[in-house]
């Protein structure tokens, strides 16, 4: 610890009566005109929503605005790069689980996530957008790139291993597993009153199904 | 047939010579309406699309199309009922097949339909509006009621004849797979390349596991 520091650490700058540094106060720029560009994006579609009325939703001047996001796309970049940072942190509970137990259990977190912080809408915008806008359309490939080069070594590890021996080849069940979850996102079933543990339940059979794992060998107990 | 109808009656109205009738005529300028909305809002988004844009690739003045459509949602709501239409036909497929055939049979004309006409983009764009427009959600609902109309008493009626024994409650189950269907339409798989009876493979071992077929008495052959 630094001897010098005399604040309580837990303490936010504000708070201990420390000005922000510069690094802060950007972060937390950035972070005010993600928000409103997300209000705003929904409200509006990406294409409807001005860069206008996301200066007036962060309540910021253009000028403030353009030294951090110098276009729409900007903010979507920030925005979907924000949202891979999550999606790290929920592909790593699925580490050292069995496949299924992995794979069910990321499905799960992100639904859960997407309806706590009620981004089906926001995602069905960025979506829509990426269909006409090619720098949309890049954030989006970049996502979908960072799922697979999360599940495909997964998966092809535990062929290797023998643990599972899936019903189709590799990159048609991803294309086909990456669709579903994209649909399961965009219907916030949870939103819909439906019970985890139901959605659950059919998820892991049909993971079961389609991923096969060898059945282990259960050790004789009398 | 009419005796007194001299002309060929595969030929269009145009094409034999004979005036349009008044309905014939309606019917054209709607569809002329249609295909340039639906090209307009997947340019432009819904939201970034104008009126006076619908009527510039309509070739149409504002006058004209008003007095058929009062409002994008009007043109919306024409778009899903086309949609609906050729939804019955599809799922008129299913008619008297196992359920498992039949409900991979629906998904795959689904599929097949929506990548041949090139309408994901136009699906996405119509998803995200019925997320923030109340006119375009009573849409999209509609179309999922339709669904499910033809869907639950199908699935139903092999439940109770003991065909299938579904993995859950078939509401979950249904709210289960209609979020599978978008997110494959979404995707347009056959348009990324992968082969229909690669992707069909996927679907009928999922659709078995989540159905569960009762297994048939096979008859012993000697």
């Amino acid at each position: 610890m630094d001897e010098n520091r005399q604040t309580d650490p837990s303490m936010s700058p504000a708070e201990a009566g420390v000005a922000p540094s510069r690094a802060e106060r950007r972060e937390q720029q950035i972070q005010r005109i993600l928000d409103a560009a997300k209000l705003c994006f929904v409200r509006h579609g990406f294409q409807g929503a001005s860069m206008q009325q996301v200066c007036a939703e962060a309540g910021m001047s253009p000028g403030a605005l353009y030294r951090y996001f110098a276009s729409k796309e900007a903010i979507i970049e920030a925005i979907t790069e924000e949202d891979r940072r999550e999606d790290l942190e929920i592909f790593r509970l699925m580490e050292g689980m069995p496949v299924v137990d992995g794979v069910v259990t990321v499905a799960m977190a992100h639904m859960r996530r997407i309806h706590e912080r009620g981004l089906a809408p926001l995602f069905a915008e960025i979506r829509a957008e990426s269909m006409r806008n090619a720098a949309v359309e890049r954030c989006c490939n970049e996502s979908m790139l960072q799922v697979q080069q999360m599940l495909v070594p997964y998966l092809g590890a535990a062929i290797a291993r023998g643990e599972i021996e899936p019903t189709g080849d590799l990159d048609v069940v991803m294309a086909v597993l990456m669709s579903i979850g994209e649909g399961l996102m965009l219907n916030d079933l949870l939103g819909q009153g439906f019970k985890p543990e139901e959605i659950e339940q059919i998820l892991r059979t049909m993971a079961e199904a389609v991923l096969r794992p060898a059945r282990k060998s259960v050790p004789e107990t009398n």
